[in-house]
Parts: structure tokens; sequence; C-alpha cells
């Protein structure tokens, strides 16, 4: 019944006080999310008044858990699957990328104005940022064109890229994508092309006069760790960037072909997942998370249930 | 901006996670609250998954709020003043006492079943039995008839109280005297009187002839912390119990007055506010609050501010 607590090794004062701010996660399922965890610790680790706990909340009840936002006075909320697309109508005002993504992953109450931001695209860009890559100026293939792909499609031509290859199966995703082309092109000088992933010599060909791949399908993720769009090396160029928005596994399939082709700059999700973390708590806090020491505590979790 | 936090001293694991769930306390005002401190020290010591925080709710939210327990799947929730009585009615069931008080203060939510409880009497019976005193086969002479008395009046009848007689001005609390009187009568074996504190030759005579006297009117709480309803030490004698509900501050006129008299037993509310927290905390985990190591933090935080 009792848990097993690190990090606490006496009375906790001046923090989960009477002083102390709520900040929700909305989405069913997840318990298993690592976000309270890093938010959390971040929030100890600055000495902020805030904590940050999950919800389970599907579509079901998300109009009466955007109501406890303010009922509760909360300073926000992320918001995850399945509420991303149907929290919008609940919010009193968007950021341009949640209006251009028409999703929303961020909730910030100011006094009772909720705004819905999308951090998710944000993430991808201050990840590769952080490892010394841009999107400005580049060509980009894209595959996917769902909840992860639309906000990286979406913010990085926001930042400058040059073009945007979306390749994606004409199953329930292609109406959201081409909708991402209109929008983007509408809103951005970005070029973007939308391709039938059947047609994979486009995609071969895309793939190899790109700076940048990045897989934002999910497919690679557990249970599906055995599976990659791309299975052969030879499609990759060494000097380009190959991302996967995966992160568990933490080595993806995916990353194992562009690393036997050479391909240096190989990256999974995490580094997305903490920095769109981070752009939200600087949303809600006015403060910079200290993300280094929020990857190693997440990576020491990991460890420790053996999922690396 | 940044809190000094004592307590953490690293990365905090198994607790503030994805499975952690929220209690809340719902007043207005509410923010000076030592119940989180209590709460959430309580669980970090014991392994508890939960977390406790302060929401700023008066009688037009509350509503919404109390529905923001099942929405959000809360564990539950205290609430304080002004809502113990304007909760019920959105509420699923009533413990005795709290039917008995037309006041609630803890709630349980059992998958998203309501059930009101009162813990405030209950805290002030444990409060006394850790002091080695009790309320059964003994005579009370109580002194207010407000949010802390009535639930005191009804709990110590519940526990086999002899008599009780209430003392209070024939002010707008008159008519809840007068139910505490005939409810007590209609539900327990205890006999109990109603008595204008005006008539202080009665009020005298009471005291004299208790074994208890309790005053929970809230009469020498900062700011008026000179008041006592008894001034003169020759009301008291030795082997009695006299028991003030008030805590700040921590020796109040009243037990000065008491002590004056060489009575031995004379008591502030600081150990009934635990007790009654240590109470709901039971309800809502199962589990038995450490209170002597909670008492030791909320001393030491006191000491901290000054206010011992």
């Amino acid at each position: 019944m009792a848990n097993e607590i690190t990090g606490v090794n006496g009375p906790i004062t001046g923090w989960l006080d009477g002083h102390t701010y709520l900040i929700g996660l909305m989405a069913y399922p997840i318990r298993h999310s690592m976000s309270p965890t890093m938010h959390n610790n971040a929030f100890a680790k600055l000495g902020l008044n805030y904590t940050y706990l999950c919800f389970e909340v599907g579509n079901d009840k998300l109009e009466k858990a955007v109501d406890a936002i303010r009922t509760l006075d909360m300073r926000g909320s992320n918001v995850s699957m399945p509420n991303k697309k149907e929290v919008i109508k609940y919010l009193d005002k968007l950021s341009k990328a949640s209006e251009m993504c028409d999703a929303v992953n961020t909730i910030v109450n100011d006094h009772g104005v909720l705004t819905g931001y999308t951090t998710d695209g944000i993430g991808f860009v201050r990840a590769l940022k952080k490892e010394g890559q841009t999107v400005k100026g580049k060509i980009m293939t894209l595959a996917g064109a769902g909840g992860a792909a639309t906000p990286i499609a979406v913010q990085s031509a926001l930042d400058g890229c040059k073009e945007i290859r979306i390749f994606n199966l004409h199953d329930d995703k292609w109406a959201q994508a081409e909708k991402n082309v209109k929008t983007i092109e509408e809103n951005t000088d970005c070029k973007v092309t939308l391709t039938d992933l059947k047609d994979q010599d486009a995609f071969k060909k895309s793939i190899a006069e790109s700076d940048i791949y990045c897989d934002a399908t999910g497919v690679g993720m557990k249970p599906l760790e055995d599976m990659s769009l791309v299975e052969d090396p030879s499609w990759f160029h060494k000097d380009m960037v190959v991302f996967d928005t995966v992160y568990a596994p933490r080595t993806t399939k995916l990353m194992k072909v562009a690393q036997k082709a050479g391909v240096e700059h190989v990256f999974n999700g995490i580094g997305m997942m903490i920095e769109q973390g981070a752009a939200s708590f600087k949303l809600w806090t006015g403060e910079e998370m200290p993300t280094d020491y929020i990857k190693q505590i997440i990576d020491d979790e990991d460890a420790a249930k053996g999922t690396k």
C-alpha cells in the first residue's frame, strides 16, 4: 500500500502548503505519464509553489474538467489524447500555432480567461536547437499527419522551414494532412506538399533530397518496436538529421536503420517531450525548466523501471 | 519569487507522479490554513500517493467545486467556512454526526458517490483522549453554538457525555443552539440544556458543577486575544478540564485564567485541529496519521513564524 518515496528527507515547508496552485493533465489513459515527475521535480528544484497532477478525463468529462480549471483557480493544464482538438470549444482564446494546428496541449488560466497553446511543435524545434540543429531554411520530409505531426509541421513552418513534404497513408488522417498543407501555405512562406506514403519511390526520393527526416507516426513505439517506415539504410545520407518522435524504446528501429546508414544526428522523442514540457512550464510559471536536471531524473526512472 | 523549500533533498519519485490522487480544502479565505502542511507531510511520511491543496471557494462556486470532486476523481475534500452547511445539498450521503450537526467538514468520494462527515467533534473527543481525558459520563459546560460548538456537543453526546449545558448569547446562533438541544436529546441519552450567556449566575454555577468547561466561541482568538468569557479564576475548580478551541495564540486568556486557578488539565485547540485532520485522513486513506510527527512540524512552523 505504501510507496517508496525518494527525495523527501524531512518536513516539507515552503511547498505543498496553502499557497500552492494546481496544474493538471487531462487525458485518458494518462496515469503512466512522466509529466508529473517532470514538472513537480522542476517546481521543487526552483522553489515554485505549484503542483502537477494527472486527471483521467476523456471527451465525456472534458467540458466539466475545463470548468474545474476556472472553479478551482488552477494555473492551467496540459491536455492530451483524446482531448487536444475537442478542448478548443471550451477555451476563450487560442495561440496562432494552436489555431493553425486546430489542437491544444496547454491551457493557461489568467484569472478565469483560458488561453490554449500547443507546445509540441515548440518542443520539436527546441529539441533540435539543443542538439545544434535548426529547421530554418531546411527541407524536411515528415511522415504522419496526426497529433504529433501537425504541430511539428506548423511550428517548423512558423520558424522558417523552407519546405515540408508530408507523407501519409490515404487513411482517416488524410483530411487533416490536406488541411495542414492549406493552413501552412496560407500563413507562412513554407512550401508544403502531401503525398501518399504508398508511393515509395516518391518517399525515397524526398528523403534523399531532405535535410531532415522526421517520423511522427508513432510507428516503432512499443509494442510495435520492430517496425520502421524506412527499412533500407541507403535511403538516408550521412549529413541529414533523422528524428523519431517515439521515445519508448529509446532507440527505435528507425534510429537503428539511420545509425547503420552512418547518420550522425539521430534523435528520439525524449528531447521533444521534455522541451514541450519546458515550454508549457514557462507559460505557467514564467521560469525556465531546468531541463538537464529533469532529463537525468527521467533517465534514472527509466533505468530503474528497466525501460531503457 | 522562489520559495525556500525544506524537506526535499533530491529527485522525488514514488510520489507526485501520474498515480497521485488529489484531496482539497474548499473554503474562503483559506490560504493561511495549516491543513496542507499537515496532510502532505503525513502522506510523504507514510508513502501515500495523495496530495492536499487549498481552493478558494465560497458559496457561489461551491456546487461547481463539489462537481469537480467527481469530474477530477478527487479522493475527497475538506470544507470549511462558509461552506460547511451549504455543501450538504450537493452530497449523496451523510454520516450520523453530520446529519445531527447539519454540517460537513469532510467529503469522501467513493467512485462518484460523495459522503459527508464531520470530524471536528471527533477531533475534540480524541484530543481529550490523547490527554487521558474522556467525555463519557461527564457533565460539560459548553460556551457557544456555532460551527465549532455544534459538532463538539453532538460527538460528545454520541460518545456518552452525561450532560451538556450550552451557554450562548441570544444572538443569531440561538436557533442553532435550540436545534442542537432537540437533536441531541432525540438521538442520544445525553441531557442538554440551553441558557442565555447573559445569565452569569447560571453560567458560574454550571461551570462549578461541571467536569469539563469548553469554550467553542472563538473568543480569545487573535486579534481578540485579551478576551475570555471567564475572567475570575475562582469560577474553576482544580480537578476539572478546561478546553479552548482556539490555538492562535497557543495560550489564550481563558487558559491563563484556568492556570491561575490551579487547573491541571488546560488545553488549547491544537490537539483538536490535528485530531480532526487525522480522522479525515483515516477516512480518505484508511491509515493513521502520524500525529506526533505532524504536531512537531506545526509547532516548528509556528516557531519559525513567531506565532508561538
